[in-house]
């Protein structure tokens, strides 16, 4: 993405609707808002009325504009947003006169991506704008709308900041002596690394909860054929108020609904029935039920024979469940649990297992958690150049100048998760995640 | 629809996006603004950047919130329009708390119904709100922002006001005198009214155009099996840059698309061919083909035998093709139009044809064109007052009370119109034909 021209897009989606918003973002973005408007005056942040007309003085159409002059804007640079009637033809001619009057098309996070390239905010606080709008429950929202504004990041800065200090203190160690460090100094050093070994693993370990909320979990409901896959999926989303949207099939064997659970969406997949079969048809259906399995966060396992060998999964979390309860007398293992569709009972206990399993838990306000794999990645980074650096304390004193390089790649791996010193294509790759107009 | 209470919708499409608006209108969204807050100003048309809580102290979103204070809105009432990040979640939880707050949901077109309550617009401007939103061209978005800013009121007013003088005169000659009209105002009344009829006249033909601009065309493509009507279908819209969009199939067996003829959207509609037969799945195309083409403004009627009998259609506007021309070495009637889909020949001139059997025809720009079948009713209705009002003037003179009452009868259809003395229901129709948000 380059950055200094000017841009433009509907930050709206595309529909008919009462309303859309067109952003204009760069240095021509005041200049384009008088041409269209036939008006001088461009008064900051308020509000106002105004025809727009195309480059031939045709009207398009009446619309509010506001101005935001740099840098107090979202992208830190002149900007103008425009409310005009929610049609698409509408859109396409402003947008199409702007282009004319010196603007090109933004791509997709373009204009967070200006207001991460003018310092209005780091990487973690634009990987959160990708994820708050994305976000399915209030939950999810609430944890991005904390590292929107900060809050991760602070913490990340907290740890960098104590890892630089610890840098030069030791480097000025080596500076001013070419002995060993004194114990005093040796002994605070390493109670500092350990400090930091527990917080970069602790924020390592909020990963699981804050990628379920932010990416959701998919759930597959796995089973020979006619033991009630599909009346356990009605009944898990059947019974439930919290219900978003059942979705379209993705595929024409696979059916899926979706419920939140402490605000992590869950999708639930019912599979085609698993069992040998020559019949081509169904050996499709058996084939993707099987890619599906492969993809769970967490699978769902029915049987109606209380007798009939569980069906393993390799190292998924896995709950056993069977069904049609109200036919069985005989005592089914402990680890299963008992359901009955029919009679709509123990769906509340299986889903207390899923919860267990998933280690789904309510959260906190004081800590943010990480969200992205790319997060979780660059603190494992930081974390393991921290305890190799640990692992340089022996007995016998410590090798100053290879404990200062790993710190220095723990420093690195945290200035990677910021922004500052980021490869281009991953920042392009997270910025394209978002979409055009943000 | 009930006003003076306050009313909150989404004004953008739902949607994962950069931005939603959510718009609060009525007495309480000055209030409403300060509490979703917890900021006390709000000053009028600025764009503040603000935090928005639940009634709980909650977090929901950080949002760009502007103030319209009455009566310089778009209802005419307080307004508040939040533009939040574009996340239904969000947007839900918005609104819920706005609803908490003493506003309620706000039907389809209430926003609208509320600017036609309180004077900002008359009822062909809030129809023209409605069709400007659906307009799928320039040329019709052009039309409908004439009416919006009241172009064809205008227009209408201009007449009804010429009736009410005439009205008026011709009362007070009743009141003064028992005698018949004399010659002198009697001849001046009748070059008023012939005027009158003039014009309504004039108007009413306005709507042909402006109901395709306004609603589109819908083209059928009829004719035996096999004549090459799919091909046909391609031809006209892939060698034509004007595409809009392929639309989905309406019915699994009538394959549609979109092409722009002078700004009048028109669809094409490919039918099954028609014949009589036994099959059960092909009678149910051939049934689905003549429903489809009794809602046709026009048909092609396609054949590729310049001997066989033409597909005679009854009373709609009808092109005749023959298709596989580079086959035929016989004379067709002038009538026919002569077409090669292979050799991409003759489309130019059906397209043609298809124009001047429309009379569609460029625009001007000093005349409104009525849009919508309740305006041409209302005209229509008010040109037959008019029509019988020149009937009662006889070489024997004119019975007065008689005349008075046309010409009343006349007013009253523009009355109607305009929306003064519109009844509820028809009123109601037209809101609700808007978006919720608008």
């Amino acid at each position: 993405m380059i950055s200094g021209d000017t841009i433009v897009a509907a930050a709206t989606p595309l529909g008919f609707s009462g309303v859309a918003v067109i952003r204009v973002s760069g240095p021509l973005a005041f200049k384009i808002s008088r041409k269209i408007t036939h008006q001088n005056k461009t008064n900051d942040r308020v509000a106002t009325l105004r025809t727009l007309f195309n480059l031939d003085g045709e009207k398009l159409d009446q619309g509010i504009l506001t101005c935001f002059a740099s840098p107090a804007s979202y992208t830190g640079e002149d900007t103008l947003e425009v409310s005009s009637h929610g049609n698409p033809t509408i859109i396409d001619n402003i947008i199409s006169t702007v282009c004319l009057l010196g603007a090109r098309l933004a791509e997709p996070g373009e204009f967070t991506y200006r207001a991460f390239i003018n310092g209005k905010m780091d990487l973690v606080q634009a990987e959160g704008v990708a994820s708050l709008i994305r976000s399915k429950t209030l939950e999810g929202v609430r944890e991005q709308q904390k590292i929107i504004e900060g809050q991760l990041s602070a913490e990340i800065n907290k740890i960098r900041k104590t890892l630089i200090d610890l840098v030069s203190t030791l480097e000025y160690q080596m500076d001013i002596s070419e002995e060993d460090l004194n114990m005093g100094v040796q002994i605070s050093a390493q109670k500092v690394l350990k400090g930091l070994q527990k917080k970069a693993l602790e924020m390592s370990k909020t990963f699981r909860m804050g990628k379920m909320l932010n990416l959701g979990v998919t759930v597959v409901i796995t089973g020979p054929p006619n033991v009630g896959k599909s009346s356990l999926l009605n009944s898990l989303c059947g019974d439930n108020k919290a219900i978003v949207s059942p979705l379209p099939g993705t595929t024409r064997d696979v059916i899926s609904a979706e419920l939140i659970l402490e605000g992590v969406p869950l999708v639930f997949f019912d599979t085609a029935g698993i069992r040998k079969t020559k019949n081509r048809v169904e050996k499709e259906g058996v084939s993707r039920a099987l890619i599906q399995r492969k993809q769970a966060d967490i699978i769902i396992s029915v049987s109606d024979n209380p007798l009939e060998e569980i069906d393993h999964v390799g190292d998924q979390l896995c709950v056993f469940v069977l069904n049609k309860a109200d036919l069985h007398s005989e005592p089914a293992p402990k680890t299963v649990i008992h359901i009955s569709c029919k009679n709509k009972t123990g769906i509340k206990e299986l889903l207390l297992e899923i919860k267990n399993k998933l280690q789904i838990h309510p959260i906190s306000s004081d800590a943010s958690l990480l969200s992205t794999p790319r997060q979780q990645l660059s603190i494992k980074l930081c974390a393991e150049h921290l305890d190799r650096a640990d692992e340089l304390f022996t007995e016998t004193g410590v090798e100053l100048e290879l404990l200062s390089l790993e710190l220095r790649g723990g420093v690195e791996a945290l200035d990677v998760l910021l922004g500052k010193t980021t490869p281009d294509d991953i920042i392009n790759n997270i910025f394209n995640s978002l979409c055009v107009g943000k």
